[in-house]
């Protein structure tokens, strides 16, 4: 007999091998456009959403970070952590999951893998912004930081801005082979770069996605051309920045979601009362954006949860579309729900032996 | 082929079947004896631990909220919310799940049930304060609100603090009934009252487990006797409270984390200078507890993260123990962790068909 109680608000359950697979079959450009397309909308209802900065715990060696948002629907929120030296040991520097669940009863609808998803959603994100903020028939893109995101953001860039030339940094040049290697046949016209400068040289957009847990100076102002969009996204927590701070004092920055820039941003080496604009303002057509042709840009992205939320809530559609994912028994069916010791009486199948996933 | 990377770092999920299968195996007296050890010993090292105010997404109808703590070595959090009205459309009050990650590497090694766990480790806290706070000798205990939570209670407290009596009154008398029936073969002399105040009349130890959310007043200064230990475990959330504010300044008032309590307690109502112990300290010596025989204590409980990580500690080593859960793949395996777009390149197998659990 299957009890009624939680049978009615189910929770489905997608791994990082469903993810797989549904990336593989809506092909990973429809993925970038259709989770950008749920951002812009999300971020043009930004009053809708009771926000909060993210609750960060930090270690020697990283952070671990809960990123809860909700509008009057739906509740997110994302596990997700930052370990830069996880690679030296065969660990992913980024690991994530969140969930999506009902606000009207609490229940947990989706608990869904979202490393993979991370990757699509920040560089949803990025090329979002830089479509307001980066110069009208840019086509230039230097990418510094080879690693997990560089590809998404290569690809992302691509489809939504128009970039057709990357130009490569980084200081694992084993990295910056993959990421060639995993273009190809793209559609980029591809230089390898032996320097930060020498990659952002002639660049209309730069991209930095750097690990490094370290106040980096990656770009300096002696890099930094008129018109210029830097899209900086690997400086995202306290102590963690990748530009110098005279290049962000010469530009014009754009945020996520201010409270929570202020403490993680590269703006945290800035005075609280340095001017930034939110990118919510641009998306929802209160602010321009870029104004001059000479003006330089500066997406400072950290990572707001109301990306993920948006990206949760893109998922939980195209699963149920695609038939993915398993219905799991993350809360227990009572018959009566004010029955929850009951609930220990009842049979229950001996367990399946615990299974090591098939995937390769 | 198994990559190497997550499979050593897995992750283990125990559903809510696999928590009922736990409890069936070691038997609830010894769970909930587990419990209160860990969370006793965890509390003794009070200052070993992150702590922080969990966050709270408040809507009409509820609360959902996560709760993390961390020491240098794991991460915990809690999902859990607060929905009184849920039971009358099938579904229970609180649902819960939560997670324990390492810190050294962001990892998540344990996705478990909570709901069941929760009401584990409420009891096991409440008994482990009034060891301390109520007299010595208590035999009696009044419980309002006799829902899901209240049988955990009356066992917690018939095993760590020798109740014998129970006063049973909720305004649902069909859960008064069911936790009669529950209740029955237990050990404990049973008495259905037809109010609060004579349920708490003659009473040792009153606890209070009712869930409206709203300002209630379930004990008012005329039922409250000299002596009287007060376990008031409903009142949990800003505008929602049990006892009448004079109880709180006649009595001594007992906190797990005062930061979290002065919002969400019933001391809510109180200036923010109104004096508090925080219960660690008795836990660990530092605070006698109740000094005198006529002296009313209140222990004010909201549930604190350390609770739940105590918690999740215990369930992951018995879990171990008894062989139960199963490992996901909750974060994609790439055999180069840079390379997670790689991944999406890798042959997946057929998703299994959409399974609805086997359970009950």
């Amino acid at each position: 007999m299957m009890p009624h109680t939680t049978a009615r608000r189910p929770t489905v359950y997608l791994s990082a091998s469903d993810m797989v697979r549904l990336v593989q079959r809506k092909g990973i450009a429809a993925c970038i456009a259709g989770v950008a397309r749920r951002i812009e909308a999300d971020f043009r209802r930004w009053n809708d959403f009771d926000k909060s900065a993210r609750v960060a715990c930090h270690s020697a060696h990283g952070v671990i970070e809960l990123m809860p948002v909700a509008d009057a629907e739906r509740f997110a929120f994302k596990f997700v952590n930052g370990h830069p030296g996880n690679t030296r040991i065969g660990l992913p520097t980024v690991m994530a999951f969140g969930v999506l669940a009902d606000v009207d009863t609490g229940a947990p609808r989706l608990l869904s893998e979202l490393t993979i998803t991370t990757a699509i959603r920040t560089a949803a994100t990025s090329a979002l912004a830089a479509r307001h903020l980066a110069r009208a028939g840019s086509r230039v893109m230097a990418i510094i930081g080879n690693g997990a995101q560089s590809e998404f953001q290569a690809l992302a860039f691509r489809d939504l801005v128009g970039v057709r030339e990357l130009r490569l940094f980084d200081v694992d040049t084993g990295a910056t082979a993959k990421l060639v290697r995993n273009l190809e046949g793209q559609g980029f016209a591809i230089a390898v770069c032996r320097s930060t400068a020498e990659a952002v040289s002639g660049a209309d957009i730069v991209t930095t996605v750097t690990a490094d847990k370290a106040r980096a100076t990656i770009i300096t102002p002696a890099m930094v051309a008129p018109g210029m969009h830097l899209n900086a996204v690997g400086g995202d927590c306290p102590g963690k920045t990748e530009l110098h701070r005279s290049v962000l004092e010469a530009a014009s920055v754009f945020v996520e979601y201010e409270s929570q820039t202020r403490i993680e941003g590269d703006i945290q080496q800035m005075p609280a009362d340095f001017a930034v604009t939110e990118i919510w303002r641009v998306l929802s057509g209160q602010h321009p954006g870029r104004t001059s042709e000479r003006e330089v840009t500066v997406f400072d992205s950290v990572g707001f949860a109301l990306e993920d939320y948006s990206a949760l809530a893109w998922v939980a559609e195209t699963a149920t579309e695609l038939g993915l994912g398993e219905v799991i028994e993350l809360v227990p069916q009572a018959a009566d729900p004010k029955d929850l010791f009951g609930v220990l009486r009842l049979p229950v199948p001996r367990p399946l032996p615990r299974l090591v996933p098939a995937t390769a």
